[in-house]
């Protein structure tokens, strides 16, 4: 944000301008969604069948032929594409009435997607099986069973009176669900639901349109446990040991949402009943404490004004500016307050190419638009976390990770990432 | 290769067109080597100059600007990117020279580089610590060190009589410098000098000027051990842990390799020296034995006709073609010859985009060139094997291994590989 108030045609012009980019966004990521069974059939099976079938080498294409058609791979790859599809396209549909643009002469209207638009479908493939199905329990517990079991350390059950003499916890007891937790980029939410259900005020934020509609999926619309089949591995042709094992299963959700709610209700009467909220757009943007002389708040319905926790997993490394990110997180926090981090320092601005030098020269009021170059050590980062008016409290390093990891695969990323609880002085 | 022989005048066209083709990418790499200066003056340090001057926002400046001055971090990178530059011009130099490429109206000529090939020009550096440093050391025991002790252990050192008694060896017993061992995709030449020490006859075979360029000043142009500085980690931004470990100078070569081969000939006299050669080129389109009626063999000069092993570490997954890397392989080897094989499934040609279902069908006589679509998995390349003639005599399954990991760094990807040993029958 500028420190000067912008004229007030400008701020008009920009907040249409905003609101038009907005649009274009959200429906490239609706053809997105609705492609993903063209292109995936494109590029997974026709690719194939049509290499097999033009190979101009006679005992290439016997030997070639005779594997794929063992293991019937290209049909059961189109079954699995399919298959996939049932899903997604149940997920776009939600998205597009939600969002009014689901009538036919509007979605002759939606903006076309490009490749990596198109690949980030995928990846909420990958994202549900990290976050909503058993297979991805163990990549969750070091993640995000290491930030709620510190959450839960730090505010105990009040209405449970075992817990509570049991945690040593000192100063005035909350009910849990006045704990107001705010979750930045939180993918498909299954983070702020695990602290709903434990009780707490957790509201979700997500700028990722893919995220969102996915996650508004989990949350709202799936009917029970284990309600879809997906195939997320059908497209990655590198590091597979067998067809078997790239064209297995995974079933999601894990568990059902409401179910669980319902359940906590039903058996922990005494216990007020946690609050899951989502929040759409950029964290900074949305939760940066506005200027007061620039009057241009235009907060989202029902955000946290203030919270007592921030918890960022995988998240930080996301920001297009660091220290704005840094001083949302301190600006939202109440005095006392924790923010709770988990993650690498995978610097998603990196690689973003910006052009020629003079490119860089020629605009002005760019440093949002133009991310590359703050990109800190951990050394650093911890430097100016108490410039912002955080304490360390707790610190834990090189914790090994992975990121929607496909655990039967020959090989993937592994993270050490930094763990800290940081008090708002 | 096609099967029935071109008529000559197309025959000559193509191979003109190919050597057209083979000078662009020559002196494109060129461009590359001599480019890095100031295109990595550009990428790192000049993007965070202009960075740091022009945000807007005064506390977000202050802040970058006393991060960035107390580590002195601009004008270390630049260093650091000017001491990398001493190396790598010295690189191109000789490549140059050795081409004869080097007058200035030569140099007038060189094709331009695209991102790509410039980009590649970090990653030798990276190489270089891989093969060519005290830090790349674990790394290489892994795989390199696995694929040494099993062709010692095939061939013990018919002069040093303990060692064959050790080894149990059957069979007729054969000096080591009359085994022929290639080691295609041999990248800085590290796994053949290796076997040269041990009395081998080892032909590395390298397609890629970037690495041949390299490789070539390492076995051939160092002076001594620990003759260079170079900062391969200035370029990476993310999974940094502070300025001092991004910055830090990793020594080259750890080694010098005329110095070994002469230590080894005065100190084993009994054992006649090893042989070290290297061809350049693909390794199908030079190994794989020509059909007798094309007469169109332009074998390159040196070059072994037959072998005794074919080692390939993290090579096979660099395939067009798997079906005619295996039969060039299998062709190259000796009955009873060995193929010794150490890597993951990493199909390098994945992710190559080949435009839209048209373009597939456009061409005719492409098979070599649109090269997605043969991604095998390890079971289907596991029952290919046999097929071309090989008995697996030794297979060991997921062993971890990184390639070109900083070791300081927050992560890396891990690759679980496979190593066999298959005996041509």
């Amino acid at each position: 944000m500028d420190e000067t108030p912008m004229p007030l045609d400008q701020a008009e012009a920009k907040q249409a301008m905003d609101q038009q980019e907005e649009y274009r966004v959200l429906t490239s990521t609706l053809t997105a969604y609705t492609s993903y069974q063209s292109l995936a059939t494109r590029n997974v099976v026709n690719v194939r069948r049509r290499k097999l079938e033009r190979m101009q080498n006679p005992r290439y294409r016997e030997l070639a032929q005779s594997l794929f058609t063992k293991s019937n791979y290209l049909a059961r790859a189109q079954h699995c594409i399919d298959t996939n599809t049932l899903l997604i396209s149940q997920v776009a549909e939600v998205a597009a009435a939600s969002f009014g643009v689901s009538a036919p002469e509007q979605r002759a209207e939606w903006a076309a997607c490009d490749t990596v638009s198109a690949e980030k479908v995928v990846s909420t493939l990958r994202q549900a099986v990290r976050e909503w199905s058993a297979e991805g329990a163990a990549e969750r517990e070091v993640c995000y069973g290491r930030v709620i079991a510190e959450i839960c350390r730090l505010f105990p059950d009040v209405y449970d009176v075992d817990n509570v003499a049991a945690s040593g916890s000192q100063g005035a007891l909350r009910p849990r669900n006045s704990v107001r937790i705010v979750i930045p980029g939180c993918g498909l939410g299954r983070l702020p639901l695990e602290l709903a259900l434990r009780g707490f005020a957790a509201q979700g934020n997500e700028f990722s349109f893919h995220m969102l509609f996915m996650s508004n999926y989990m949350l709202n619309c799936t009917l029970r446990p284990q309600e879809f089949a997906i195939y997320p591995y059908v497209h990655s042709q590198s590091h597979q040991r067998s067809r078997d094992l790239q064209l297995r299963a995974i079933r999601v959700p894990d568990v059902h949402p409401g179910q669980l709610m319902a359940y906590r209700d039903q058996h922990y009467p005494d216990s007020p009943s946690g609050e899951l909220s989502m929040v759409l757009g950029s964290f900074d943007d949305i939760y940066l404490k506005q200027d007061a002389t620039t009057n241009n708040s235009e907060n989202e319905q029902g955000q946290f004004e203030t919270a007592d926790v921030v918890a960022t997993v995988f998240f930080i490394d996301t920001a297009p500016n660091i220290f704005r990110t840094l001083e949302a997180i301190a600006g939202l926090l109440e005095p006392g307050g924790y923010w709770i981090n988990f993650g690498p320092l995978l610097w998603h601005y990196e690689d973003v190419q910006q052009g020629e030098d003079n490119d860089v020269e020629a605009g002005d009021n760019d440093d949002e638009d133009r991310t590359r170059g703050l990109e800190l050590t951990l050394e650093e980062l911890l430097e100016l976390i108490p410039k912002y008016g955080f304490a360390i409290e707790k610190h834990e390093s090189s914790i090994p990770c992975t990121y929607t990891m496909d655990e039967a695969s020959m090989g993937g990323f592994v993270y050490k990432c930094e763990f800290w609880v940081a008090r708002k002085l």
